[in-house]
């Protein structure tokens, strides 16, 4: 049951935010394994200058449509989220289309049990969904 | 000093996200004993497509009106959160009269640290608001 | 790589709004030593009734005006908090004005893999971006 944040500019159409937010979740389901209704996320458009960033991060030149993905779920080791940042990128760049350099990823982890919906089971064992596959 | 995110879909009564707010309040109030000042809250209201879940989540239907709930705050025992998470369930549920399927909760834990306002004092054993009763 | 959302009412001017973060990242650059391109940054512009706080938090008088800063960042030693949290006040109660008891501020800690950029490289020891200085 992660949450994640898509932060972009203002002015996309609804397909291209819709896009972002299937590539970032096949990615999820890809990876982490996660349940294929395990799906959460808000997107905030954003003016242009609510956005922040330097042009030229790391001697990488940048665009105008840079998006933030911050990424909300329980811990993973950290070859899994070098997995997923790398999936997601992949994701991203074919469909909508994104250009990789304008793509900005972050993961918060927390407990297991910081996590509420009204019918969701946990593994007595582990605390995690039921569902998840091994 | 906790902060709270409020997702949901725009355009629903000030009235409404009011009741949100109080009932969140309160169940932190009852539930982990902050002060009643200790109240910090931002709602986001967001266009539908803007706020993405599984309609049929763990096999239970849900509405179009979900609500998330995104809390901040120190480390705190799991129990206690289970706590909390039942009373704001149970607040949100009461009033505005929210359909307990339609609200989803996470909590992102912090160091003691990690929170900063002009004039709040702190206690010198526990790092915590000095006002927390024990 | 940090991230930071600044959360204020809607209805400041742009000049208002990039002085706040450049305040903030002035002072990210002075004690954390953050390189200066190190720069994301979002901010909220939100409806009065959307940002909730209690107008005496811990008897201190709080205006219309409140700033909440929420920073996301990998962790860093308690003292280290604390004179970033001095620096980013400063900073806001010179430019744009702010009255410091309108400012609230709080930190996320994260693993250090857990950030994502085309281009960035890490240090191979410390995992954390190539280019902070010691």
């Amino acid at each position: 049951m992660p949450i994640i944040y898509v932060s972009l500019r203002k002015g996309t159409p609804v397909a291209y935010r819709k896009a972002i937010a299937q590539g970032i979740q096949r990615a999820m389901i890809s990876t982490l394994r996660i349940p294929d209704d395990d799906y959460f996320q808000v997107t905030h458009e954003l003016e242009p200058e609510n956005m922040i960033y330097d042009r030229n991060f790391f001697g990488v030149a940048r665009g105008d449509n840079a998006v933030f993905v911050q990424l909300f779920f329980n811990h993973r080791p950290a070859d899994l989220k070098k997995a997923l940042f790398a999936a997601i990128a992949d994701n991203l760049v074919r469909d909508p289309g994104l250009k990789r350099e304008d793509i900005f990823m972050s993961i918060v982890e927390t407990a297991f049990e910081n996590w509420w919906a009204q019918g969701r089971a946990v593994n007595p064992e582990t605390g995690t969904d039921s569902r998840m596959r091994s």
